[in-house]
C-alpha cells in the first residue's frame, strides 16, 4: 500500500487518540458530537482498565465484577463495579479505574452542559451526578442537611430542625421525599394572579420570621420549585433566596426539568448570586434525553458544602448505568447538538402555544396566560362537566397522544398526613378545569402537528359526549 | 418447502410463545435457561408495549421516554420510562406497560431464586427489588421504619425511636446507612470464641432489656449481619430474632451477600420462623452476578408491612437498569444453572480452604477456624511487622489477585461520631493480623489455582521484605 | 392498570404484528421506514424459525448452523445457514425457514425499490439478489449464458460461442469477469463527441453483422454499461438493444451503480421495451448504501430465462450477510426515505457541478460537458505536467477527500491479453488529463461544501508545484 | 487513587496493546482465546483506519462506504469497503487500511489453524480465504485453471482441456461447480469393499492413461473428495496424487468439511508431499463454526500458482462478512480452544458410533463398517420398505433431530446432462437402504444423548409403520 494512504490511516488513528485526550484535558463538551463507533471504542478502552476485565485476573473478594450473562456484560460495556466506594459516592475505585474515569467525565460534561443552559456559577466540583431519581436525590439532600445541621450545631434533641417549608407543587415526588427523610412539611400555597399561580412571598416570610413563628429555629430549609405544570408559574426563586438569606434558612431548589429552559436557569443563577441557595436538584432524564434513573445535585462554586455532604453520606456504591447513558449522550450531542436542542425547544413552545390557541378557540376554550412557565401550557375545559374532564385525557391517549394531563376542579388528596385541596392544580380553588401540554426538550415538530390534529378530533368527540 | 419442515418451524415459533406465557403463568425460574436470542426477542416484544415505542406516538408530557442516542436506546432495549410511579416504586406505569411487566417478572424470579437458596418463607409479594445498592436500601428501610413507627404510635416528639442497635461489622456501608437516615447507633461488639468472632447475645440483651436500659422504647430496631469477612462469623440471627420478639423490637437482617450460601439462608429462615424478623436486605450484584446497582428487601409471607412501607415511601420512579440485568441473568441461568452455581460455590470454598492451608503452612501461618462463616476465610500474618501487613495486599494486587483484604492490628476509625477500635477486624483487640479471601459465587476453579500460585510467590517475596 | 392503557399497549402490539403481515402480503417497501427496534424484533422472530435456534434441537448433519462465538451469532442474528441449496441459490431451506423468508423478502423489496427507480418492467420473479459483487455476478451471468446456449443449440464443439463484445469502460471488473468465465473479449471503443465519449454504434454493428464478420455465431453476447466515470457517457443502451434484437445476439447491461439515477433507469427501461436485453446487473452496495458484498441480476418480466439459469447453476449455498444488510436498510428507509435519497442525489449533482465550475474557472480549468452522465463529472487538468496528474489525487486524499480519480493522458494497461491504450479514459487519445468527482447516493451537502474548500486549497498548492 | 492501582490499570492497558501487536508479529493463533470485549475493541480500532470512518472525511467517489442504517453499520463494525480490489481479491485497499489488515490477519490465522489440523505443508502465502462457499470456490478454481492452462500452452482452440475427471460423490455442489465453469464431467464411480465405497484407482488410471484414452490432453484436472457421507470413504488422495503426477494432470481436492478431522488432513498432507496436489478447497463454515459464506483455497508452500491465479482472476471486490466471522471466532477460540474442539470431535465420533450400535442392534439393523470415514456413520434400514425410507428422516426431524440423511435404494438423478444411478449413495447398486449421522465439530455430548433417545423412539414408531 502506498505510504500516503497508510499515513492517512495513521493520522486518522491519531486524530481519535487526540480526541480522547482533548476531552480529558478540556473538561468541556466537544464542540461537535462524536459518532457512535468512536464512543464505543472509547468506552471499551476505558473498560479494559477495570480489574474484572484484566486478562488473567484472579478474584478472591466478595465482589469481583463477575457477570453471568454476556448480554448483560455487553449492555454495560463490562463496567460492573458501579461507581463510588462505601466512603463516598464520588470516590475512585482502585479495582475499577476505567469506571472511575467515566464517572468523573460524566460529571464534568454534565456540569458543562448546565453552564451552557445558563447556570454559570456552578462548577464540576460542586456538581454531583446521582444514580437516583429526583425524589430520592431530594431525600439524600434532606438527609445530608440533617447530618450537617446536627454536626454544626451539636443540637440538643429538642432543638433539632424538624420542618421543611415547601411552596406547594402538586406532584407527589417532592413532598414524599420530605416525608421519607423524616421531616414534617409546612405547605405554602401560591396566590392566583390572573390565570397564573405565583409564589406567595408574604406567606412564606410569615413562616420564616421569628415574630410570627416561635419555632423558626426548627425550620430545616425552604424547598422551592421552578419547572411545573401550568398554570403554576416557576417560583420567584430570587425573592425566596433573598428571604432565606435574611432569615438564615437553607434553600433547596427543585429544578426537576428546568435545565432545558434557559429562562429558568437565568432565574436560578440570579437566586444563587443575590440570595441563598444551598443546593439545586434536577432530573437527568427529563433534561438530557436519557432513560429514567439519575439526577444532578449542584450548588454555586465555593458553596458546595451540602453537595459534599450528600456525596459523603451516601452509603455504599451505586449503579453506573445512568452515568453511562448521559456520558454517551453528551458525547454524541456535543455542544452544538445540545444548543440546537435548547433552541428547538423554545421554538416548539411557541408553535405548541399557537396550535393550542387555534384549536381551543374553535371550541370556546382558551390557553391560560402563564408567562412565567416557559415549558408547560394549560387550556381551559370550561364547557365540560367536571366529572368528564379526566375522560378527555384518556380519549387523547387512545389517539396516541401521551402526556396530556387533565385537571378537574376540587379534588382532594392526602399524602402522608398532609391534605391538599384542589389537588392537581397546586391551588385549592382554581376557577376552571383544564388540561396541560408541554414543549419538552427533544419534542419533534411533527409531534406538534400530529397533536393538533388529534386534539381537534378529540374536542369534536368530547363535545358530543357532554 | 415441504409442509413437514414448515410445521416444524411453526412449532418452534409456538414453543417460544409458549415459553413466554409459561413464564408469566408459572411465576418461577424456567428449569433450563433461555438462550440470548430468545431473551432479546422477549425484551423487544415487551418494549413495544411502552408508549415511547408506539409507532406514531405523539408526546406532550414533560417526560416522554425520548432518548437522543441510539446507542443508549439499544443498551436499554428502548425501555426508557424506568420503573414505578411517584406514589409507589412497584406501581404499574400506564405509559409503560412493557417496563411494568418486566419489573414484575424480575421481582417474581428473584423471589423464586431466593427460595431456591433456602428462604422458603418469603414470597414475591413480600419481596422488593430496589434499584439501589444495599446501603441505600438499608437507608430506605430505616426511613420506612420511622414513618411506620410514627404512624403506629402517633408518637410524641420526645418518645420517638432514635437509636438503632447494630452488631458490629467493620464495613462502612451499614453503619453509614444508619447515620444517613438520621438515627443514632448503639454498637454491640462481638465476642471472641477461639478464632471466631460471634454475636454477643448477652450484651445485646442488656441493651434491649428494660431493666438495664431506661430508653428501651427509643430503640427503633436491631440490625444483625450474616455475610461478612472472616474471622467474624455470621450473627446468630435465630437467637437475635428470639430476643427481638421477646422485647418487641424490630429486627432487620443485613444479608448482603448471603443469598449465595444455603447455610446462611437456612439460618435466616429459622430466624423468620422462630423469632422476629421485620426485613432482610441483600445485594443484587453480589448474589446474582450482575453489575453493581440493586438490592432486594424481603420479609416472610404475611409479614410484609415494612417492605410495603419501603415501596410506598419511595419518592418518584427509578432506573430499570438493574432490574433488566437481573431478569436477563435469571432467564439465562434457569433453575438448573442457578443451582449449579450454588453447588460450585460450596465446592470452591473447600478447595480454596485447602489451597490456603497448603500455602499458609509452608510459611508458618495458618487458616483461621471460622466454621460459622461459609464464604470468607482468614489466614494469619503473624510473622510480619504490623506496618507491612497492607503491603501484602498490594503485592497480591500487583500479581493480579484482586479482592484479598489485609487487616493489621489495632487500627482505629471514626465514622460519623462513632469510634471503632481495631477497625477492619470488627473487634478491638483481635490477637493477630491476617488477610482474607472469599469463595464467592461465580468464582472459577482456575482462579483458585492461579491464586494459590500467586499467593505462594507473594509469600516468598514478602518473607524477604520482613 | 386501567384497562384503557392496557388496551393501548395491546393495540401497539397488534400494530406491529400487522406491520409484519402487511409487509409479507403487500410485497412492497413500507411507505414509511420502520425503526431499528421493530426491525430487530422482526429478525429475531424469523430467526427462531431456523432449526439451529430451535430449543433442544439436536443436530447430526455435517452442517448444523453451529457457531462458536456469541459475537458472531449476534451480528448474524442467529441466521447461520446462509441462503439457497445446492440445487438453486433461491431455493428454500427446510432447516432454515426463517432465513428462507428473509431471502425472499429481501428479493421482493429490492425489486420494488428498483421499480421505484424506474425499472418498471422488472418483477420480483425476474430479480435475483446475489451475495456476490458485480464482477462475480457478471461472471455467473456469462457462465449461465454458456450453459444455456449449449443446451439450446446442442452445439458442436467448433460452433460454440466463445466471444463477448464489450463497449469499452476502463474499470477492471467487467473485463476481468469476461475473461474469468473463459470468454474472449472483442473491444468496441467509444467515439468522442465534443467532450463526451459515446457508444460507437457503427463499430458495434460491424462486429455483429454477418457481412463483415464471418464468425457472428461465435458471439455469446454484447455487454454494455450505463454508470461510468465521466467523460464516458452512459452507453446508448436502447440503440444497442435494438441492434442485438436485429442480429439475434444476447445483451447484458452492466448497470453497476445506475439504480441510483432515474435517468439511467429510464434508458434501460426503454432498452428492455424496445430491444433485446437478456439481463441487467447492478451493485447492491453502490446503490443501496450497504457494505460491499452483493449484486442484483434482473430482467424484464416474462424474460427471466437467464436470471433463472444463474439461480439454478449456482453451485451450493451462499452467505446471508448482504441480503440481511439490504433488508434492514430498505425496511429502515421505506419508500419515502428511498425517494428522498434519489431526489437529494439529483440536487447534489447540480450543486457539485456548480462547485466544480466555480473552482475550476479560477484556475483556468473547466468542467467537461457530459450531459449523458448523470452521476460523474470531470474537470480538466490541462495546465499540469502529465506526470504530476496523479499527485493531484493524492494531495486531495491528504486533505481527506476520498474518491476523486485523476486520469493522466496516454497510459496503457494490459488486462489478460487485452491491451487498452489511454487507460483510465476509456479512449486511446482523450485530449486532456482530468479528474473526476461523483454525486453518489447518500452524499451529504456538507461533503460538497467541504470538498469545494479542499479542492480550492489543493489547486492553490498544485499550481505552485507545476 | 493510590499509584499502585493506577499502575495496574496502566499495565492492563499495555497488556492489551501488546496482545494486538503480538498477534500481528507472531502470525499465529493466540494460545488462549481473547474475550469478546477485547475483540470488539480491536475491531473498532482497526475500523477507524478506514476512510469512511475518518472524522470529517468527504467522499466524492462512486463508492465511499456510506451506509444508511446504524444497525447495518454496527453489525459490520463500520467495515463497509469489503475486501480486495478489482485487480486482486487479496490486494490492500488504499481507502480501507483497517479492512485490509483484517483480511490479512484472517488469512494468517486460518492458515495457522489448518496447520494445527495437520496440513503442515501449507502456508499463509498459499492460503486464500474466499468470501464464497465451497461450490463457488471450486468454480473459481476451475476458471483459474482454464486461464492458467490457456496462458501456459497458448493452446489452439481444439486442443483446449475441456473435461474434469471426478470421483463420484453424491452431493450436488461439486458436480455443479464443474458444469458451471463450462467443463464436461467424466465420472469415476467408487468400488465397494465390504460396506465401504472406496476410490476405484484402476478406473481412474484408465481415464488418465494415454493408451486407453486418446483424449488425455483434454483432461483439465482430477477432482477427488475427502469428507463425505458414509458409506463412501475418503478418497485415497495419496494414490490419486501419485497418478496425477505420473500422468501430469492437475489435481484438486474437495476437502469440504475435512479440516475438522486430523485423520483426513494427514492423508492430504501425504498426498501433497508424495504426489501432485494443485489445490485443496474447504468450507469455512463447516470447519470453523461460522455462518455459511466462505471457503479456503490452499496449496503447499512453493506450489501456490493456482491459488495465486484464483486471487488475481477474481473480478472486483468481495464481502468482508465471512472474513470477519472467522477472525472473531479464531481469536475467541485461541489455539487451546481449537485443539479442544478437535479432540472433542474425535471423542464424539466414538460415542456416536456406540449410541448408533446400541440402538441399531435392538431393531435388527447395524452400523456400516466404514473405517476410512472419520466423520460420518451409516446405519442400515434393511427391514424397511424402500418407499418408506425417507419417511424415517422426516420422523426424526419431527423429533427435532436435524441433519440425519436417509438414502433409499436405486434412485436416479440427472444433473446437467450427467445421470447418476443409485443417487445418494454415490454408487449405482448399494445393497441396502440406510441413514447417516455425523460427528461434526462443535457437536455437544448432550446432543448425542438426546439423539439416541429420539432415534430409539423413531425406530419404535417406524417399525409399527412398516
Amino acid at each position: 500500500v502506498s505510504t500516503s494512504y497508510v499515513r492517512q490511516a495513521d493520522e486518522a488513528s491519531k486524530r481519535q487518540t487526540k480526541l480522547f485526550s482533548q476531552l480529558v484535558s478540556n473538561r468541556k463538551l466537544p464542540t461537535d458530537g462524536w459518532n457512535e463507533q468512536v464512543i464505543e471504542s472509547f468506552l471499551l478502552e476505558l473498560s479494559q482498565l477495570d480489574s474484572n476485565n484484566f486478562l488473567d485476573n484472579c478474584g478472591v473478594g466478595e465482589r469481583e465484577g463477575r457477570v453471568y450473562s454476556k448480554l448483560v456484560q455487553r449492555r454495560n460495556f463490562g463496567l460492573h463495579h458501579g461507581i463510588g466506594r462505601s466512603g463516598d459516592v464520588s470516590a475512585d475505585q482502585p479495582k475499577a479505574i476505567g469506571s472511575s474515569i467515566i464517572a468523573k467525565l460524566a460529571n464534568i460534561l454534565v456540569a458543562d452542559a448546565m453552564k451552557i443552559s445558563g447556570l454559570q456559577s456552578i462548577d464540576s466540583t460542586t456538581t454531583l451526578l446521582l444514580p437516583l431519581c429526583t425524589g430520592m436525590s431530594l431525600c439524600s439532600v434532606f438527609n445530608a442537611l440533617r447530618a450537617h445541621q446536627r454536626e454544626e450545631q451539636n443540637a440538643k434533641e429538642d432543638e433539632r430542625q424538624n420542618t421543611i417549608v415547601w411552596t406547594r407543587l402538586d406532584q407527589k415526588t417532592c413532598i414524599k421525599s420530605i416525608l421519607a427523610s423524616g421531616y414534617d412539611v409546612c405547605v405554602v400555597d401560591p396566590i392566583l394572579e390572573k390565570d397564573e399561580l405565583v409564589t406567595n412571598l408574604q406567606a412564606l416570610e410569615k413562616e420564616l420570621s421569628a415574630e410570627e413563628n416561635e419555632n423558626t429555629k426548627k425550620i430545616a430549609c425552604v424547598v422551592s420549585s421552578t419547572s411545573c405544570f401550568a398554570p403554576r408559574a416557576s417560583d420567584d426563586v430570587e425573592a425566596i433566596a433573598k428571604l432565606c438569606q435574611k432569615y438564615n434558612v437553607a434553600h433547596v431548589i427543585n429544578n426537576a426539568y428546568g435545565v432545558q429552559s434557559r429562562k429558568l436557569c437565568v432565574k436560578i443563577e440570579a437566586a444563587m448570586r443575590k440570595g441563598r441557595v444551598d443546593c439545586v436538584v434536577q432530573s437527568l432524564d427529563k433534561n438530557f434525553l436519557v432513560p429514567v434513573g439519575g439526577a444532578i445535585v449542584c450548588a454555586s462554586k465555593g458553596n458546595g458544602y451540602l453537595v459534599d455532604k450528600v456525596r459523603k453520606l451516601y452509603p455504599g456504591r451505586a449503579s453506573i448505568s445512568s452515568t453511562l447513558d448521559v456520558l454517551i449522550t453528551l458525547l454524541e450531542m456535543g455542544k452544538t447538538g445540545y444548543e440546537r436542542l435548547l433552541d428547538e425547544r423554545e421554538t416548539n413552545y411557541e408553535k405548541l402555544k399557537m396550535a393550542l390557541e387555534r384549536t381551543a378557540s374553535k371550541y370556546g376554550e382558551r390557553v391560560l396566560e402563564t408567562p412565567n412557565n416557559p415549558i408547560s401550557l394549560g387550556v381551559t375545559l370550561t364547557s365540560s362537566r367536571n366529572d368528564l374532564v379526566t375522560k378527555f385525557g384518556s380519549m387523547l391517549f387512545t389517539r396516541r397522544v401521551s402526556g396530556a394531563r387533565t385537571v378537574p376542579m376540587q379534588e382532594t388528596k392526602k399524602i402522608g398526613d398532609v391534605e391538599l385541596r384542589g389537588f392537581g392544580a397546586s391551588f385549592s380553588t382554581y376557577p376552571t378545569a383544564y388540561f396541560t401540554a408541554a414543549a419538552a426538550i427533544g419534542m419533534r415538530e411533527k409531534e406538534i402537528e400530529s397533536f393538533e390534529l388529534q386534539l381537534e378530533k378529540t374536542f369534536k368527540d368530547f363535545v358530543k359526549l357532554t
